[in-house]
């Protein structure tokens, strides 16, 4: 009889004991040269955590989701994917050497960005605040605005706050204005809790965006929910963003504006497993804050997302 | 084009960066001296816990749901609701200056809440343990006894235990026994785990309270359960006492008695939005203990809680 | 008026202030020495976590559950249950002497069990790592094979790993092999998560093991699935098997191997339940990993469960 | 070649495996029923905090004490100590049945610690609060006062607050008030931290007690200071008294009124050492609070504290 | 008998339980608008983390040193000195409305301390980063440069890095090269662990700074060092600057830039203790990062620093 | 004037802000295949804990001890060494393959150190548990026994334990009996707790090793008892090992088995720069244990142990 899978190949990172070894994304190929041979996805973390209103630390991040990455393993049980058969490398952090300035470390962030897709890759991105999304979009925005799921507690549509229209509130906004997104087909789902005025996501029901509070995903079911999503991004290049926050904080405590009352991880997963046959040019999950997580939970679920995203930005590989 | 958003009034406590300044509840202003300009809901602490029978520490619960509370913004959007449109204040605590004896502490508790009836405030509370619910509902009572919707792990209709009818599973049965409580217009929620013997509760079937226990909401749901609650209260003034308990412990892990299998945090705020019809003349939020809490989770449902328990006695007022 | 709840016994353990004494499982006495007057069921620790694929710590987990098994009482309230009107005892640990071979280790779990078995007495163990119930259930199968509810996010029916046939992935393929388990009648429910590769869990498949990975109990609700499982089960004698990583990781932070999006305590509560029927010969929890929880939380949801099969071991005896 | 350390027993508890097995003091036989075969020293829980003045949580000490005990072993490597050749045993609990009244639950210690005294038993005892001390004391106390070693941040020798003579800031004012103990023997160590008023422990001074506060140990180095201590007990019968607090917070976090600047481990070690010649009647550990501790650091050095007076409390025995 | 400490006085907020109440620094009364009745000293939050060059969260540091400076009393036990008979108040916190730009919240920050200043008031601060002394500088600094004690794990007299001369590491460069500080009287004690360069730290040398590494400190003492600091210092108004990682991680685990070896409270108290005679115009505490925090031992030690420099500053006042 | 730290070089990961990318040890170059250019040092992690005797869950100290090596810098401070001016790599892990069976991985480690001995590179080793060294002794040693240095509270010289020699208390015997230790040109530095017997450690004074306790460390101080130790190993080639367990456990509460009254920081910095003269052929930093960490204190003290032993094995390289 054979014994597979006792047939480990310990040059293999992925192979060896997942406590062992370096703590690259998905125990992955660690390629920061990645022009010398562009892989197909590049995971790549965004350390800045600058455009915060509340709680930091999402600076800490990459490192810390890199870390419970090790828990994944090469086939997704739930839907036969094999993510790693495509050409996914870690690629390193864009690196943001003048951090004091909201603006600048922004310019340094699409700079990177920007050179991740002149080299043919796909982002899969690990943030950082969710104000990192907009110098992404910018640095891998082509041939007209993207469309965008989006799954968070907040629109992050807001105006200028604290003396800056780019703070982690307020991406999606600037993203319309400078013609990145396509309001109209943006879905933004699980947004809940108190906000400061009616006017705090104004923007996002005048552009067009299709809002989908927790309240309505309870009610109608994370699957409903999701099949109108698909149909509103259609065929359209698209974004992926996927705010921690999202989750109820019992699943992610580690994050910076924590909600009550959110997304379980089972409608979470359930959800990012269906974006499997869109068009995604780019993805991210931010906003995981490790100072304030407690048992690596927020750094786990957050990894997981990230592999359900990379599922499904790989579809159609499986076996 | 209008930067609504940043006008921010930075002598508006509410509208300062969430992590600065003093916690009061909801960086509300801070009134002990409450009986020279009463607002119409007062919010207090009840920072005693000399009546648990196993896990201390909420006398610590007022001085951290308040920190947690800064988390929570002008208005509930899931339903519209602005509770700070009514004239609402911190108004501190109920000071207890001999705490080691249990009826002599209830005595000061009472006394407080008295004074707070009398200046025609309506108390939204913070404790301590669930024992202070009596001295509460003592102080409040007026013509008549009350209805309750009470959310709870426990019937807390218990008899004597440990040399004492004042302890924090007893509060309902002496409140019964003194009139403050109509039995047949009382409704207790979320029931399980459990228990010493089938007389531990006896006392609430007894008297004709309406049990709901965990699965029963499980299996109606909880809409259906709130509105056969609902049902029950009907137009009588009434009362609401949510002890955290209630929920899961994974939402509430900082609680004396915890026990598995309860409410989620969306259950819970659903539940509690579907109050905001009735006639409640006080609420109190009990048992969060801070010493056994993680990452800050129970204080921050709590203070959700209370803010949801907020917009439901402030119901009307939302634009 | 009988004040009942109050004629406390304090020579009781069970009826003393919960944090007190010592923390035999429930408060039960304790007798190491089980021959002289066996339990009818005996509840045991297995304090060995020598065959963990990645993190340890389990071999923590039996007197952390003691610890936290102080939390549940007398009576079921849910189903009526009196587990303790059974004979019942703590009958301590099952030594492991030579715990730096995995297999020597076996052996002495083993024969403890056989001990345990020849008296007469049904286990209810708490591990331990998953690779124990192996041994238990080599100690205590006798005429033929036995069917088996088995709650896992894992099939645990690998092949060797890491030079051994015997680590905490694969107990149940030896206990086929061997065997000890009907593979026809055992159902496996919770399964989940990446794997490294389709060969994994083959083995369960190839046997005609029913497994319903946790989508399926999602969509179908749990007691649709336990209404076919305990069909396949039947009239078979049979064993329980339940890991702690079958609860989502909110649930059971502190497990080795925890794998996102599983089991609320809700719903294992009501599976577990639903065994009341069943012929049970013997039981465990495993893989409680106390260093890894926070907030003791996984130790009190362990205990929660061991409680309910517990009264699924000893059904037919609530008054 | 003798392999000595091999030749484990593993029906002695102390033997096994220190993960192993039930939580006694010690790893000791636990004998509640201690008039049958009277130990010369008795380890014995109090778990009673209902004397504190802020933080609660050290009725939970017994229990975490006891856990922690597991590392404790045979003999005393700086000493040459082996205490536990005498003979020693857990005797359990100081049950309290009736906790919610302070003066009620102290004449119920008090009886409990007579019944120990009447049996022969001198007793080490693990609280608790400090205000059991006194009751300990009323239950110990012979034919005439007590000199007293005692070693904490506060002298607690306050007089009423709150509305109680008894609480945890005041027992041995009380004691000497009694008659309990004569304050020209009773020596205050690493007495620190801000007071309310120079009234706070006037008593203190007043009385002839000698204060050494941590500054004078600091300059005089503990030997100095605990010789002088020595010289004023000399022959006299005495107590010890420590509460965990003496220590620095980083040594103590988990404790009810942590002060800065406190002892460290090997200070408290090599100060409790030199008692060993001392005609010590009985000894306490209190104020572990393990709600408030972190990494069960405060357990386990309050542990290593109650083995150290054990060691004390048996010198001569050492080969 | 007189029952002095007894007779406490619940509405004097210091009076009352210390857990009870909101938290303000030491429980003082709470004047935002400080300039209608300036007090001697005005202790001052500074919720500012924007020049830190790791770990962010000092931020959060105001809220939890004034939550647990709730457990310093009126007089301090080890010099008689009672602070709070000077007129002391908590004055809020120095708003920053522009986060998002290091250099316009430094100006805030200083036009915040420069409106102290004019008020006659001398702050004691807060932190917030370290980069925050130089605005407060900025704000007090008036007829020549100031004297400065200096405890830190480092000399804070860098360069520019990673694009700005104002983060956390630069302020005191910055206040010499700005005439604000004299560097021939200004002590820098503590300073230890691993640069980057020997050029790190080299303006402290060049400019004449006296610095004190640890190794020096253990080596010749606290208290000669502070002697030959007090004789550079003399008569010369000074400025205090306490970074709390001037003490070892152990007593200051929450913190951005930890460093092994650093001082022990006992130290770090004895040291700001001798400031007693000197000309101190203002004050800070900083670093403080509560999400990087166990237990609240670095908010307690904070807190005790914080009295500690407040008792130097009103020296001359104690009975 | 020149800005020189400003110029940083983002391309060399030492110079990156210290929170971003991989986490190699003190963020140097990762290079597996180690033969093709070898370093002078290699620093090599043993992520293995088989050979413990209680709480496991050292095989995750490589992990997190890379993490927080982040934290150290270019230079050292105290001494002027500048320990990366050597040729240093981080070489990756010893991969144990047969993790199930002690003797087996201990022979994969062996022959990982043999390939790194051959190589001409020298291992400064990051544990794992103590049995560890023993397979690293045999790897590395060549002409006759070593001399070492031993900084620990256990002697680690005990013979067979639950079945086993080779368990993590006992390497330094096999190494001796073995002929890789000469015992005469042993030190072992902190030695304390409480022992099962005398024959514990019996083997080390039989065989002439030199103890020094902690309480002589306290007494003579360290510098002394480093001094003599210097004299004994003398010119001989030498091997250090320092398990983190000689610290406090308040600078190491993660580690598998603490003993109260150990080494400050300060302390073991001192010492360990004292060995700067002398021959080492290797160096181990063992039982950091993650799970049992607390703010990450132990990685953080774990961290720059090995900083300063790769400067005093690369001493007399400082400019």
């Amino acid at each position: 009889m054979t014994d597979s899978t006792d047939n480990l190949n310990y040059t293999d990172p992925q192979q060896r004991p997942r406590y062992t070894g370096l703590a690259t994304f998905f125990r992955l190929p660690y390629r920061e040269d990645f022009e010398a041979d562009p892989p197909e996805i590049g995971i790549v973390g965004v350390p800045y955590d600058g455009g915060v209103t509340n709680r930091p630390g999402s600076r800490h991040g990459p490192r810390e989701v890199r870390n419970m990455s090790s828990f994944l393993r090469r086939e997704n049980q739930a839907t036969g994917a094999k993510p790693f058969e495509a050409k996914v490398a870690d690629i390193g952090d864009a690196w943001v050497t003048r951090p004091y300035a909201l603006e600048g470390a922004h310019q340094e962030i699409e700079a990177h960005f920007a050179r991740i897709h002149a080299a043919g890759i796909r982002p899969l991105s690990c943030g950082g605040d969710h104000s990192v999304s907009l110098p992404i979009l910018r640095g891998i925005a082509g041939g007209g605005p993207l469309a965008m799921i989006h799954i968070d507690a907040h629109c992050d549509t807001g105006d200028g706050y604290m003396g800056s229209r780019f703070h982690h509130g307020a991406p999606f906004k600037v993203a319309v204005d400078e013609g990145l997104l396509d309001p109209r087909r943006v879905v933004q789902i699980g947004i809940r809790g108190s906000v400061h005025s009616q006017e705090m996501w104004a923007f996002s029901y005048a552009s067009g965006m299709r809002v989908m509070q927790i309240e309505e995903v309870e009610e109608r079911g994370w699957r409903a929910c999701m099949e109108e999503a698909l149909g509103i991004v259609g065929e359209t290049p698209c974004y992926v963003s996927f705010d921690i926050d999202a989750l109820d904080p019992v699943y992610a405590p580690g994050t910076g504006t924590p909600e009550a009352g959110g997304l379980t991880m089972r409608e979470a997963q359930g959800m990012v497993r269906m974006l499997a046959g869109l068009d995604i040019r780019g993805a991210d999950l931010v906003e995981v804050a490790p100072p304030f997580d407690t048992a690596q939970m927020t750094a786990l679920n957050g990894a997981t997302i990230m592999y359900e995203l990379l599922c499904a930005m790989t579809a159609g590989r499986a076996g």
